[in-house]
């Protein structure tokens, strides 16, 4: 299975079928490659662990455009998001020139944030998962504000989000 | 409160005197503190979500040392550790040159891991509270380890740390 | 001609025709294209200029394979390479999501050392050039080592670099 | 001499006296401690070259603030400063915890940038050596303006730099 990263496209969201083939289980359907590098790596020749949380944040930010949230280009629209928490349980470290598959989905929303679980697959395995629950803030970045009902439907219809709280 | 952090020595442990001046509570008694750096924000002028797992891990390596577990020098000592899981619960955010104080301390141990609590500080408020767990390994990077006694008895007596499992 | 960029594939040497198509200009034969992500901006919106020894540090990697020189695989070979120096020349930002090309040629070696010129295209322009120069070093990574005429051949072959010194 | 470096305040503008007691000759004048982390090396356990040019940044935005060019406090004037090119010479590696100084200063400025130089000091080392070319720009980021007087007034008077062009 391994042989098949190789070949991965690299930094575009994958259609279902190759994450399936690359061992990416349903129901995530949103995800996409990338190549560890040089500079992610630390002493002990891992990827460092705080390196994770970027790849996070890139997969994030397809996430937000693919899903018609924000579309991030130079003078475009970015909705104010914020951090609330995040984790990162690490299964399997990774290496230098490995290809790995970032996934992301919406698990579950609330009235004013919403929490996405991310998963890390290399050479057929799981290799790391992630959690971050993201604030919508009002443009001072200071004042919460509820979940435009546009999000929630996109949420809850493409990546079976659940309503909690 | 904010103008003690100004004249705070930075990266050296601090006296738990000056902890406990600059609001930081027991029963927390290891810290150093530290200033942002332009290249720590993001586009939105805060310190990035990611940056914070380093803070962790400069403040781990100094408590490493300060505990007696590792040196750190260059051809010293460094046990293999690895991490199996971060967390990161932000409170409130960080600005360009603010002076922040970054805590840790051991909560709980197992056989061949602990959890350490880690806290960031500043102008007195309390903005982050992170997790690690951190797992012993053989040379090999592979084969988890007992905790020898000696670390043991020193996160039991310095941090009050409890057994779990 | 930014439209052809969006379609590269990414972090794979692109063939020569394609680097012509992007405006990459002769004698330059060796380029793969990336995408700037969130974490490379800094606070101005712009890829932070520290950003760009990082993938000129990615591109060498690709360069070194693809020539023969080292394979940076997990347990494979990698020469013991230091750098002595290395310059930049910004001439125009780059921003999120663009998609660019850095390309990577040995204009000059000498005896232990060579000289190479990286440039990042983007948009059909030319946004920045840098420089590098590689010393050889023995596995103590203290003594310097001539080049094997092996490296000497393909640098002069491929890139048409010149003899200095 | 690297004794005294141990006992060196970080990230703190050091007094003249001190530079000359840890080596840094005339006519530098500027320079502030830091410590190496963790993160900043690479796998051949030395300070990855990238970092050096945010070093080079963190006590450029110390300079700025000294020398009265800008606040950065969080709502305080920043002057639009871009980077023409910047270079680094590296002569010596650094490794975890070695406590080094960064120096500043400016050397030449022509009407609408200056060019300063960078050194790291280490272990009364001279260890690094960098340069950048800093251009002033209108509030769009994009047209050049012609520096204050009060800048060329400061860097001739405090850095002694010279008029070019």
């Amino acid at each position: 299975m391994s042989e098949s990263y190789r070949e991965l496209a690299l930094l575009r969201p994958l259609p279902v079928a190759k994450l399936r083939a690359c061992g990416v289980p349903e129901p995530i359907t949103f995800g996409q490659a990338d190549r560890v590098r040089f500079r992610e790596l630390d002493v002990l020749d891992h990827v460092n662990n705080a390196v994770y949380l970027g790849w996070f944040e890139t997969l994030r930010i397809a996430y937000l455009r693919a899903y018609g949230i924000g579309d991030y280009e130079p003078d475009g629209e970015r909705p104010a998001l914020v951090l609330r928490s995040v984790s990162v349980d690490y299964h399997r470290p990774l290496h230098l020139e490995d290809v790995y598959i970032v996934t992301g989905r919406t698990v579950a929303y609330r009235r004013t944030s919403w929490t996405m679980e991310y998963r890390v697959y290399s050479g057929g395995h799981h290799c790391t998962t992630g959690h971050a629950v993201i604030c919508l803030m009002a443009p001072d970045h200071a004042t919460r504000m509820p979940l435009p009902e546009a999000y929630v439907a996109t949420f809850r219809d493409r990546d079976g989000a659940e309503r909690e709280g």
